[in-house]
């Protein structure tokens, strides 16, 4: 902070401000009022409201101005684009702050992907605030690349971005008081506890609060979320790539309660943060949905500044960080200009921020150990049936089915007249040999295979594909790209998306990640698959907390039992 | 707190409760909401909410329950009444906690004043949370008995009964960016920053709330109330003894802002306490006033909980303490009962808890070194007029009048026929044996004199007398009492309230205490006086900060312009 004495005598109208933003018609979230009046602005700071003489004037003629916007819960890794990126894509839609759970990261890196975040996000023009992963890895039936316990969250709770424990996925661990679980919650005491409890209700959703946690975004209904509401969780009404659950949860919304809401995206791809918009997206549905929209406002800023303590974001007045964005429709607010700090860093949709330094990547994350010749076998057994996921389109649980295998030379081979390919999950982290192997429906691949390194949580190699050839030249592009997406088929590279950043993100432009992605998808359709997102469908078939029959290194998960089954039905 | 396993195997429903309120109309400040539900309760705290077994069940048949009230900010002297005697008062009005600043006896014995009112409010069915002292002394123009600078406030912020910086009445001091104001406000970082600026507007407002004050509760105009809110400040809605501004800004909180608004009453009389009642009575008020009664229980509970980080306090959800109250007018909530952490502690206006512990009291504050056979004497000057203070009738300001002072044998004396009356101040904290004497108008005292060790802000002794022997026997029974208010005529007392615990504060029972009182009252009528609050019109005109004229144990002091003036006209 530059000299305090100047600031104050600018307060006081003694010198000029730096900069003045004149004729705005100011939301102002801390009053709840939308009233005409200029702010003044010096070193990246609010200064004063009211008339006020400045070195350069910024005459808004009526415009609205509004704090930037705020994200309270969200998976950077979701984007794939790094931090840098990101922000070239969410500025011009006003986001200025973005609370994140590096889940992705800190299941392959551990502490280090954490660190990373942290150093990688510095010196942008939006500020990255970080919730502690709490649930590293997942699940004990999948290789991770790191483990993390209370004690790893205590190493980094202190620091001033750090704004709590991230959400509690394992909220059976919470409310039943598995140690380890409370032990996270106490090493997050003074910050934030986030909770993750879709559908939870009743006796153990008491015992989940009582636990410590605060808040939730994976309410789908209104009754659920009223019920997390009464027992004091600040509810994040979550609107992401799929997850869409604002036009339910606006309703629930009201005047005595808005002050405990907050926006939120979790996952949210690049194109679509680009072409839908951000949080700012969430405000316009809001106020279509019939939100007044200072309360909208609200939501979007000061709400989940207070909640997660973010210190002098969130509203415009005296000592608040300079975070703007101006727009001219109060109904439907377009952003027009964002500013970070009092500089325009965005215009018309136009990122216009400097280029930030630069960080060392983490260490490659790609240790494979397995031999394609044999590890992608899968030999028939005395037994006519097997097990088959069974992907639900748009979802990330699966269904089991049951079916008969197709058989070449004593050997289990996809069938695409039937839709079953094979599905295979390579460890990556720790060189163990690890291989699953599975059969999956849903895909309608007719030649050739997609892989990625995106594999929820675990974020091993997944490899869906008609032959073993096109699986393993898929695995072995992976290998090459150090990292990615791709699909491959007849021996091939029809497209693909390196991300060499824990396997997750892209050290590639916002533009080319999209287009790459974009790219993904068309060589998928054009292998005949008829899935809206493929790759993303993929990325959930690891996940073994979600039922009904998932595929892990480890090898098939019976996700409803949380337990090891067979391929072969006994 | 007791096994966290077994409170969550209660929330699961795995064993009973302790206790369980059965059909309470909830009065649910986090959702908003007042519906039928059960509070399961184990350990003093609330464990879940819905259909539970508990040992003991308490069938409140439709009666509603809210949290238990806050007070944000009060300074406890006020009542002169020790921190169980006043709670003796509040607890069965439905008070549970109090943001306190103990201004007064941080004035008189400094760190250990603070201290002792940490101590004697430990255990009680009420809990004190305490703002540091920001300005002792008040000014320079008093001999007070402690000065407390920033270094000071760091050595007890960090308690975690401490909420922050109290009231920085030295506002032009903060604006003007004065560094030892600045230094204070640093020393609570992290914590809160209370205001304290009546009439403060426009730029120098700015640059208040710019050094980092949060809240104020001086307001008296809605339009000054709004300009406060809009710069981010917490509104405190007062209602006191004397002020009285509930009525007018509650005209001013609407569903957009009432988050940013807590009720206080700053000052208020142990008589008023019981009779009107605290926060219950700025609810009732509210309601009266059309402000829709879940919002009224909001501004009374979690608002302030949450503004001034009152962990577990102000609503009823897992984790909180269970601080209730049961009412059965919602339109008209008068306090049935007061649970504290679970337990019954007043009823039907009954304070029914344990009595706590008495701790020492602290050191003897009655250092006067005076001589009554000269230092009353005023001798004539050569000059015809002299200043005197006129009291305007319930407030803390005075007016400079000019008269013709009635002389005998050289000396000036009272002249009970145009009520102006002799008002001497003596120092009490260091035996200076400064004594400040001039001459009042407004007491219509015909005999006798009044005396009290309450005296604004540096609490030296003030009498205002009709003739120097009762003023001398005044001082002589104050020094007797170890502190207290005295009326006395003739040389005999005829009514007393001894005040020994720093010269403010009465050892005695809130009966007793409010007897004396109206005892004193009684006394000072019979004596003439028409005031009817002699003792409150006395204990201000030491109050050097606040125009016109004040007299301390420095002598006269022009108020308007802060600087020593002399008694007789030049």
């Amino acid at each position: 902070m530059r000299n305090v004495q100047r600031k104050l005598s600018i307060a006081r109208g003694e010198r000029p401000a730096e900069l003045l933003f004149k004729n705005a018609n100011l939301v102002n979230v801390l009053s709840g009022e939308i009233y005409r009046t200029n702010v003044a602005v010096d070193d990246g700071r609010v200064i004063a409201l009211g008339e006020y003489e400045a070195a350069q004037v910024i005459d808004l003629n009526g415009s609205y101005l509004a704090p930037s916007l705020i994200d309270g819960h969200f998976h950077v890794e979701s984007s794939m684009l790094t931090a840098p990126e990101f922000a070239r894509a969410v500025v011009p839609h006003g986001t200025g702050a973005v609370v994140i759970d590096p889940h992705e990261y800190a299941n392959v890196l551990g502490l280090d992907g954490i660190r990373y975040v942290l150093e990688s996000s510095k010196n942008l023009p939006l500020d990255f605030f970080i919730m502690l992963p709490s649930c590293v890895p997942a699940t004990a039936f999948e290789t991770a690349g790191a483990r993390l316990t209370a004690d790893d969250l205590k190493l980094m709770i202190a620091d001033e971005r750090i704004a709590g424990v991230a959400e509690l996925m394992n909220y059976p661990g919470v409310y039943l008081g598995v140690e380890s679980e409370l032990e996270k919650i106490h090493a997050g005491k003074g910050k934030n506890i986030d909770g993750h409890a879709p559908g939870l209700t009743g006796k153990n959703l008491n015992a989940y609060v009582l636990a410590g946690v605060r808040s939730d975004h994976e309410s789908t209904e209104i009754a659920e979320a009223r019920e997390k509401s009464r027992l004091g969780m600040h509810i994040l009404l979550r609107e992401g790539s799929t997850e869409r659950n604002l036009a339910t949860l606006v309703g629930l919304v009201n005047s005595n309660n808005a002050m405990n809401c907050s926006f939120a995206t979790d996952d949210k791809l690049a194109g679509d943060l680009v072409s839908e918009g951000h949080i700012d997206h969430s405000v316009r549905k809001s106020i279509k949905a019939g939100l007044p929209p200072v309360t909208a406002f609200q939501i979007a800023t000061i709400n989940t500044a207070r909640h997660y303590r973010l210190r002098n974001f969130g509203a415009i007045a005296p000592r608040f960080w300079a975070d703007f964005i101006v727009f001219d429709d109060l109904q439907n607010p377009v952003v027009r200009q964002t500013y970070k700090k009092g500089i325009l860093v965005a215009e018309n949709g136009k990122y216009i921020a400097a280029q930030p330094t630069i960080v060392p990547q983490p260490r490659s994350t790609m240790n494979l150990r397995y031999d394609s010749s044999k590890d992608l076998d899968v030999k028939v057994e005395h037994r006519s049936k097997m097990r088959i996921i069974e992907i639900v389109p748009n979802q990330i649980v699966t269904k089991e089915i049951i079916e008969t295998p197709r058989t070449e030379n004593g050997r289990v081979v996809a069938d695409m007249g039937r839709d079953i390919l094979k599905l295979v999950v390579v460890e990556r982290h720790r060189a163990t040999g690890n291989v699953g192997v599975g059969f999956v429906r849903g895909f309608k691949l007719k030649s050739g295979a997609l892989g990625s390194t995106v594999a929820h949580d675990a974020h091993n190699v997944v490899v869906v594909g008609t032959n073993d050839s096109d699986i393993a030249a898929a695995i072995a592009e992976l290998q090459k790209l150090q990292g990615g997406q791709v699909a491959v088929a007849n021996g091939a590279v029809k497209a693909e998306l390196a991300l060499p950043i824990a396997g997750l993100v892209s050290d590639r432009p916002l533009d080319e990640v999209i287009q790459r992605i974009s790219d993904l998808n068309a060589a998928a359709r054009a292998l005949g698959c008829e899935l809206e997102a493929p790759f993303m469908a993929l990325s959930f078939l690891s996940l073994s907390p979600i039922p009904e029959l998932k595929l892990t290194d480890q090898g098939l998960i019976d996700a409803v039992h949380l337990r090891k089954t067979s391929l072969f039905v006994p």
